[in-house]
């Protein structure tokens, strides 16, 4: 038996997540199905770094699995892509010690959110942009995610949803906002999210952008731990998974 | 009465094409169930600069209809919008004259087709680019896209199921082909243009991208009067009618 480790590209728009469920086709319930039908019908378990939402996309997600097959790594992409829906990309398959984990080796991550700030919206981007019509001031949101940096307890900013028990305090190394033409690009790197982090994020700076919040709002809600006092979560389509990261 | 012109944008992937037809949706069948909710559940015929193909999207492309309702036209464009499904968006709403029509009217058009030109494809892109893995020579296919301006009889770039029964001498004002990163966009401007010629187009200039073919077997297909000649059809996702004009 061997380790793989996979880096996927997928296109979450008409999957209920990544992770399997009673209702609707997930992103593991086809990774899976490939992989069986590489292995002669036996169940292959996928692991990923961890699950994301209903519409949500990915760019960098990573998964592990084991395998007998004894299959040049070149070959293993080719053949895992031909059986995979043209919406789930393998972008790199490569042999990993037995101990790897994708999901508890997992060091830190980075999201990206998309919004399309134009009057108009744009049809050929409903799935990938969240559209925002009204005037955002970035100065102010970018003001804002100066006191998201560091280490924080992110209870606020947390779906009530959360299976999460333990601790909610996470280290955020950047977030950023850009804008790039008709789109703001948000940027969360950090050692890790809580559920609907980064929507909430999102939804809490736009209101920031749009006047309704001051910046140094975010230390008020970081210190009220309720996820009442922050803003209105952010549609999943605007939302990608753009790397995970691991030790070397 | 009074007639109105719309520009309207439509993401053409899950359509059966722009013209109604007895298998599958269309554009116009939206448009025209949109219009008729309008107006009381009378019909509403709509008029198109022309048709695009399944899969074929619009950035601009011109339509008109006949309307006896008296609304402020900066109404007009939030009432139909609200009644289109969300990948049909409507830029603008105008009276016109009541002798112009949206085909006979238009002086030409402007079509643009996107190449992704990546080894990897791009999953968020799979339905808006044509993917093209192969090493492509920009210089060779801007050279042979010199030969196709001016005036010529494109028999050859037509498909041989167009119900076009007069002339194919068409004027092409504009041929390009840009490198924008991992993209390459066409851009075909010209007085009209036959059936799936754009596409025709496209395909051929690949072929002398990938040096199947030569830069000057562009005048051989063009003298050639027949199908035959040209090269292979590219695919409907890559092709956008970008905008149609009239006389002012």
């Amino acid at each position: 038996m061997e380790r793989m480790r996979c880096v996927i590209q997928y296109d979450g728009t008409k999957y209920a997540g990544y992770q399997i469920q009673p209702n609707g086709i997930t992103i593991q319930e086809e990774l899976e199905k490939a992989l069986s039908k590489m292995h002669k019908g036996r169940k292959v378990k996928v692991t990923a770094s961890g699950r994301t939402d209903s519409g949500v996309h990915a760019m960098g997600q990573v998964i592990h699995f084991d395998s007998d097959l004894t299959i040049p790594y070149q070959n293993w992409k080719r053949a895992l892509t031909s059986l995979l829906p043209d919406d789930i990309h393998i972008s790199s398959v490569e042999g990993v010690s037995r101990d790897f984990h994708a999901r508890y080796d997992a060091k830190g991550k980075e999201y990206r959110y998309f919004v399309w700030n134009e009057r108009e919206p744009d049809v050929f981007n409903r799935y990938y942009r969240y559209h925002v019509k009204a005037d955002l001031d970035i100065g102010r949101m970018k003001t804002a995610c100066r006191y998201l940096l560091g280490e924080h307890d992110f209870t606020s900013f947390c779906s009530p949803k959360t299976d999460i028990k333990g601790s909610k305090v996470r280290t955020i190394h950047e977030a950023s906002v850009e804008k790039e033409g008709s789109e703001l690009v948000f940027t969360f790197n950090g050692s890790g999210f809580l559920y609907n982090m980064v929507r909430i994020l999102v939804g809490t700076l736009l209101e920031i952008g749009r006047n309704e919040r001051e910046p140094d709002d975010i230390l008020n809600i970081l210190k009220a731990k309720s996820r009442d006092a922050a803003g209105k979560t952010a549609p999943p389509q605007g939302l990608f998974l753009w790397s995970v990261f691991y030790e070397e």
